[in-house]
């Protein structure tokens, strides 16, 4: 049966790519107040096309945007899945970068070009896919349950309530996400580590107006030279991050992991050159693998303060911000990091100016188990999907849920992922390769026969 | 004859500010490309005034914007008077802050507001209507060139070419310029010192687009962390600019100028109290009045780099960029220092990053002769205008057609300014009080007069 299923969605993929560029043309970006409406069109959008696969899907408000769950009919004694993604986007920024328009989604080079299709629309549809391909064939094999939220890329402020007050629908037994990266090229993987997250925005405020620098220049503090002062104490000179107890919890990488990854065929030249960068460079000590995958980092994210016009204006600031990051590694804690990073700045705060924070989000690192039975099966699918041994690796993005699925449901996450490392997530030009939406349909039909089998 | 210009100035005065606010109603943002027909119309308005009152004037084209030149019939043997002065203003961002529109100007509590009132716009015209009078009552009594021009907030760039081109019209025995500031409410001043300036823009390059801080935090250069060290270098813990080579020139204070300048009224924590800052800070080992007027310094005046949004996006800048300027003391050479500067930054920046410069002008500093006989009569000029003596102090800003006059003419300037410290020119709600208008106009008048009787 999963023979036919696969060989229809081979024969189906033209029209497959159709309905993804539908997906795609929908400018779902959540962090803008101003997408609220399209946001909530793209939900009832999800919910309908899954409707029409007779899945029971229903769009759930929330103080935020809306989740979709859907879900099959479920069969007494069957193995249930339960599959979360996202169907928000990054915001497009700069603009004037992208080569064609970041909703309307190009075919050129074997790829679909546009903001979400890798990060996660494009991974999302894939399951879709598989499941049009399923039910056409008489239905999926296995119980389904999916959770699809549109608040991903603001740091999901209303999924976990949502959870809780949901947990009797969304019991299962496994969790599966796609929104995560192979290895390279026609070297799928399974993601069994993941970063966690604490994302800051700092504010400085000095005189309560912005005041001409030849008049005052030398009198008064200068918020934007204080932001860089402080900004430039958060690492030594070895790249670690300077923030008193900020590597206290960190578990150290294994030998035999380190070897693992060693053994990956990787250009470290070749990445750099792809990135348009001379070096890569980062914390001593580490390979670059090491650093993406298992070492925390702080990185400044954005800055804003003074003049930004073209030409020059003499003008002291009266206020400078910056968004400011933290990836973290197993067993860091981000509400413990968060405090400790609030505590290092205020100290670092010169007299004459007040600083503030706002926190938009936090994330908890994690391990899943690589003997989980569940993790063996997801290798099989993806052997049948790519037809290739899945690579298993750790990756440097953060996915809050999985933390809040293992916390609430008590159940571990596959992720099977089927972006790649030059999708440009977050960027202008953001793509997707046609043969990981395709090899993506294929693995996805494939897991639920696989996961229907879990003892 | 001066007594009735004067008194006819006095019941002149609400027509003269009705005039005033004309003026100030054409937003002549001179750095702004979508006001460049705005800066050609306010330097028409300025050649209509000016030639209503029976001065030759004229709007000359340049490369950038124009430059207004006028001149009353001249009297052989008398004593000429070169006035220069500027029409165009700074931009008004950030506009959400003025309590009312920059361009609609208000009288409130004693003082007119909107952008440009004081910088330039409102001590210029104090020199219209002292030639109105003049003109009503038989003609200004020294000969005059008044030379108008409207990019001064951009380091006029093409002045000095023009100066050179009309030499021969310039052509004068003493320079003037009101567009310095009294050294408080009821304390006219005569500035016989400024600074200088060099203003450059950096410019960062990282990875050849955004990306993603998961996925590459920890393994890429960082832009915006790089600006912030590299900023953060620019200042020693003494507050003194980090720049091999940078005081190499500076001229020390001199105890009698110091003396001096302790004896004015000047409240520091008052200043503060203006400026909503718990302290003055700055180099170690000066006073406020000292640091403000006679000290170089190196200020950031605004940064771009990443997302500026709301709420959060987790991205590694592709760019960083600064602003950063510097207010220079005799007998510092603004392009040695900018030589300096820009070598300093290439020096201190890590491999992985691209770094380039803009220049946005240079300005020498200077000081100008106590003893000299126009400064003698420029102050009885104060005297008749305001009714008490002026301070002599020197000024943080930076005026560089002083320099050029200088250079190019050969003559010094008298800089007798009438606005106030607390005229927040530069900054949102840029006022001028009407009694410094009132007291300017009459100064000017008194100006001629005195100024005619030069030997």
């Amino acid at each position: 049966m999963l023979q036919k299923v696969l060989s229809q969605l081979d024969q189906d993929r033209d029209a497959a790519v159709a309905r993804l560029q539908d997906f795609l043309r929908i400018p779902s970006v959540s962090t803008k107040e101003e997408n609220r409406t399209d946001v909530a069109q793209c939900a009832q959008f999800l919910a309908d096309r899954l409707n029409e696969l007779k899945f029971d899907a229903r769009v759930h408000e929330t103080a935020g945007h809306p989740v979709v769950v859907a879900r099959n009919e479920h069969v007494p004694g069957r193995p249930t899945v339960l599959l979360y993604g996202h169907y928000d986007v990054q915001p497009v920024e700069p603009l004037e970068l992208w080569k064609t328009p970041p909703f309307e989604p190009t075919i050129r080079d074997g790829a679909i070009y546009a903001r979400g299709a890798a990060d996660d629309k494009g991974q999302v549809w894939a399951h879709v896919e598989a499941i049009r391909a399923w039910q056409q064939a008489g239905g999926v094999p296995a119980n389904l349950v999916l959770l699809l939220e549109g608040e991903e890329e603001i740091g999901s402020p209303n999924l976990q309530k949502f959870m809780e007050e949901h947990r009797g629908d969304l019991a299962a037994d496994i969790a599966l996400i796609s929104d995560t990266n192979q290895f390279a090229r026609g070297l799928p993987a399974i993601t069994y580590g993941l970063r966690g997250l604490v994302y800051e925005e700092i504010f400085l405020q000095g005189p309560d107006h912005d005041l001409h620098s030849g008049l005052f220049g030398g009198a008064v503090p200068n918020p934007a030279n204080i932001l860089c002062e402080i900004l430039a104490t958060l690492h030594d000179d070895q790249g670690r991050v300077n923030i008193p107890g900020f590597y206290d919890d960190v578990v150290p990488l294994e030998d035999k992991e380190r070897e693992m990854w060693r053994k990956l065929p990787f250009d470290e030249g070749e990445l750099a050159r792809e990135l348009g960068l001379e070096a890569l460079v980062g914390e001593a000590g580490y390979s670059t693998i090491e650093r993406k995958w298992a070492r925390p980092t702080c990185d400044v994210n954005g800055i804003t303060t003074g003049y930004q016009g073209e030409g020059a204006k003499t003008v002291i600031p009266s206020k400078a911000s910056a968004k400011v990051s933290m990836r973290l590694v197993p067993n860091q804690d981000p509400a413990k990091i968060r405090d400790a990073f609030e505590r290092a700045i205020r100290e670092r705060c010169p007299a004459g100016v007040k600083v503030e924070f706002k926190n938009f989000g936090l994330a908890e690192p994690l391990v899943v188990p690589l003997d989980l039975q569940a993790m063996k099966l997801a290798a099989e699918a993806v052997k049948v999907g790519f037809g290739v041994e899945p690579t298993f690796m750790r990756e440097g993005g953060s996915i809050p849920v999985v933390s809040q699925i293992k916390r609430m449901l008590g159940i571990d996450t596959l992720l099977v992922g089927f972006g790649l490392p030059d999708d440009r997530v977050h960027s202008p030009n953001e793509k997707f390769d046609l043969d990981a939406f395709y090899g993506g349909m294929r693995t996805a039909a494939a897991l639920y026969a696989r996961l229907a089998e879990m003892k």
